[in-house]
C-alpha cells in the first residue's frame, strides 16, 4: 500500500479546519485504518512529505508511528550519492525513520549502495527497471551485450550476497516481459514492483512474471486505492480497492504454485 | 563550497552547550561567514540534514538563510523519481527551500528531471560522470557505441534545450579524461564539478578540462574547507583553503582564456 498523500487529491473535507500537515495525518491514519488488514508493508514515497517543508519529517515519523508492528513500512527515497553522503541517507532512513527497508538508485554505482546494505536486519531495494516512460532512456540501452538493467541486477545480486543486510530490486509492473526476464536470472531475490494500478500494471499477469517459490514478492499500488473516491467515503472505497488487490494476487499466486 | 555538516567531524567545543541542530547551525554560520567571500555557490547535501530527523529541514532552511542574496544555493539531493513524484521533490527543494539549484539523478529518464526543468529561474544539474569510485560500476559500460556517461550528456543536452528552466551536468573532478570529453560535446552546458579536494581531483587540471568561454563551471570542494582544522580556529583554517581554492581556480582560468 503506497501512501503518498498528494494535498490536491485527498478530500476536501479533511483540508477544511486543519493545516497541510493535519491533513495529510488525518488522511494517512484513515487510509492505514482501513487498508492494514489487505496490505503486507506501507511504502511511503518520501516526495510527498518533503513538499511539506518543515513539517515533512513529523508527518514521516507520525505516520509510521500508526502502522501495526510487524507491518513492513518501506521509505520509497530513491536515494544515490557518494559513499561518504550515502551512509548519511542510509542513517536518516534505518536509524531516524526506522524503516525496514528503502529504495535505492544505482547510477552512482556499488559505493551508493553499500551503506544501506550495510545495515543487518534492514534491506535495499535498488531500482533495475522502473515502471515510468522514462525507463527507456537509459535502462533499456544495450550495455555490453545486455540491457542496463539486466546489468544492475546481476551486479546488486553479488552485492547483495556479500553484505549482511538484505537486498532487491525495483522492477515495474508495467512491462511483463522484462519482469519475467529479470526473475528467470534472479529467482531468489525480493522484488519491490511498483505501477499496478494508476500506472496500468496487470496484478494477475505480474504474479505469473515475478511469482518464485523462494523470491519474495511486494507489489505496490498506491494512488488508484487512496483516490478511490474524494468524499467522505474514501476511506470505504480505499479498503475495497486494497482488498480487491489483495484477492487478485493472491489468486494469481495459487495459479503459480 | 560544499556545506556537509558532519557531527563527528565539526569541532568537539561546538557540541558542548547545544542541541546536534544548534551545533550545526553554530558550524555553517561560522563557516558561510569565514567562505562567502570567496565562493560563488554553496552546496548543501541533504543527507547531512535528513540525518537530524526532524530538524534537518529547519536546520536546511536556517541556513539557506544565513547565505548572502545573489550567492547560488544547490540542493544536493541527486532526486529520481517517476514524474508524478519528481514534481513532489521539485516542488519540495525550489519552492519551499527556495534554492537556485538541485542535482538529480538520471536513470528513470526524461520525465524524472523534466519537473526540475520546467521552474523557470531555476537549473538542474543532472548526474553524468560523477567523482566516487561505483562511477565505473554502469556510468563507464559501453552503451551502443558510446559510454553511458556520454548517453546521459547528450540527451540532457536536448532536454534542457526544450524545458523553460537551466540545466547543466554532474562531472567529477576525479577523472579529467573524462572531463574533457564531455565537456567537447557540451561547450555551452553549465558544469557542476565536485571531488576536489577530499576526493583527489585537481582543481588547475579541472579548468584546464572543463573551462570554456560559456560553459559556466561551478568547481565543489567540502571536507577540504570545513575540516581543515577540527579546534577554535576552524573558521580561519576554512577561509584560507576557500581562498586557495579560489586563487588556483581564478588563475587556471587566466591560462584558459
Amino acid at each position: 500500500m503506497g501512501l503518498d498523500p498528494d494535498l490536491d487529491r485527498i478530500p476536501p473535507h479533511l483540508l477544511e479546519a486543519t493545516s497541510p500537515a493535519e491533513a495529510v495525518l488525518s488522511f494517512n491514519a484513515a487510509i492505514i485504518e482501513a487498508t492494514q488488514a489487505s496490505a503486507c508493508a506501507f511504502k511511503l514515497n518520501l516526495a510527498f512529505y518533503e513538499v511539506l517543508g518543515p513539517d515533512g519529517w513529523d508527518v514521516l515519523l507520525a505516520t509510521c508511528r500508526m502502522i501495526s508492528t510487524g507491518t513492513i513500512i518501506i521509505a520509497d527515497a530513491k536515494r544515490g550519492d557518494i559513499g561518504n553522503s550515502a551512509r548519511f541517507y542510509a542513517r536518516a532512513v534505518f536509524e531516524r525513520l526506522n524503516v525496514d527497508a528503502c529504495t535505492v538508485a544505482p547510477y552512482m554505482g556499488r559505493d551508493s549502495v553499500d551503506p544501506f546494505l550495510q545495515f543487518p536486519g534492514k534491506a535495499a531495494f535498488v531500482l533495475c527497471r522502473t515502471s515510468n516512460p522514462g525507463s527507456k532512456d537509459f535502462q533499456e540501452r544495450d550495455a555490453e551485450g545486455e540491457k542496463l538493467y539486466m546489468s544492475v541486477a546481476r551486479k546488486v545480486t553479488k552485492w547483495v550476497a556479500e553484505a549482511p543486510g538484505e537486498g532487491g530490486l525495483v522492477v515495474g509492473a508495467t512491462n511483463e516481459t522484462a519482469l519475467a526476464t529479470i526473475r528467470e536470472d534472479c529467482p531468489t531475490l525480493p522484488f519491490l514492483i511498483p505501477g499496478v494500478g494508476a500506472q496500468g500494471g496487470d496484478a494477475a499477469a505480474v504474479i505469473r512474471a515475478a511469482g518464485t517459490e523462494t523470491g519474495p514478492v511486494i507489489v505496490n499500488s498506491s494512488r488508484k486505492i487512496l483516490y478511490a473516491a474524494s468524499g467522505y467515503d474514501f476511506a470505504d472505497a480505499a479498503s475495497k480497492e486494497a482488498e480487491n488487490l489483495r484477492i487478485t494476487l493472491e489468486s494469481g499466486l495459487r495459479k503459480v504454485f
